[in-house]
């Protein structure tokens, strides 16, 4: 893909803090992290979205994702680390691992919401209709 | 693991909304979602964490979780699914997919920080001694 900055950093056009390299798989750190030492691991083949990725492709990135997560959580001396894939920043798939404080201010989760009497049999149904 | 409520949902002495189930993994809707729809995907054998989940499990967890997503964004008409493991809520490995959309008034992410002059290569330097 000519126009992907992903693809730009994989071919070295682009530079990258770079931590983590196989045939696969590309690990570097993000450039505007929300913590320092927020790192990306994208397939070092181009799909769009996490959806479009083989399941060989998927098991490469979430085992070095894995490995990754412990090596940041220590070197980082984070209290934990959130693994999240969004879909709609930069179209290479890329899974983002962050390394988080308790007392860093950001919140955990999104607030939750409860369901009505009934509703989660139906929205249950309308997902195994789609599977 | 007697105590955990994931592994009780797994046995079937607690109730829960499945959405999909195989011989690894179980997914089934989260009772408090951040929107409808939000879905949980577990490994069927219990593990602390993600970190402490072997390859072949990391890999079942997530192509079940690729496929999910695509059902629920159909299902729930989103406009992406946030995939995230954040891994200090329930004590049993556990993939949120939560359906989002662009005006659902959460933010996508968190705020973003800025490296000083030197200080990327030093926290990659950290990292990569820990890999």
């Amino acid at each position: 893909m000519d126009e992907c900055v992903f693809c730009k950093i994989i071919k070295g056009t682009i530079p990258a803090e770079k931590i983590y390299e196989d045939d696969e798989v590309l690990a570097f750190l993000d450039i505007k992290p929300v913590n320092l030492g927020h790192t990306l691991v994208i397939p070092k083949k181009h799909y769009e979205k996490m959806e479009s990725a083989p399941d060989d492709v998927i098991s490469s990135v979430f085992i070095s994702s894995k490995k990754l997560m412990k090596s940041i959580k220590e070197a980082m001396s984070a209290d934990f680390v959130v693994l999240s894939v969004v879909g709609i920043d930069v179209p290479h798939f890329h899974v983002h691992l962050i390394p988080r404080y308790f007392n860093d201010k950001m919140p955990v989760f999104w607030p939750r919401k409860e369901y009505k009497e009934g509703e989660k049999e139906t929205v249950a149904d309308k997902i195994r209709n789609f599977l």
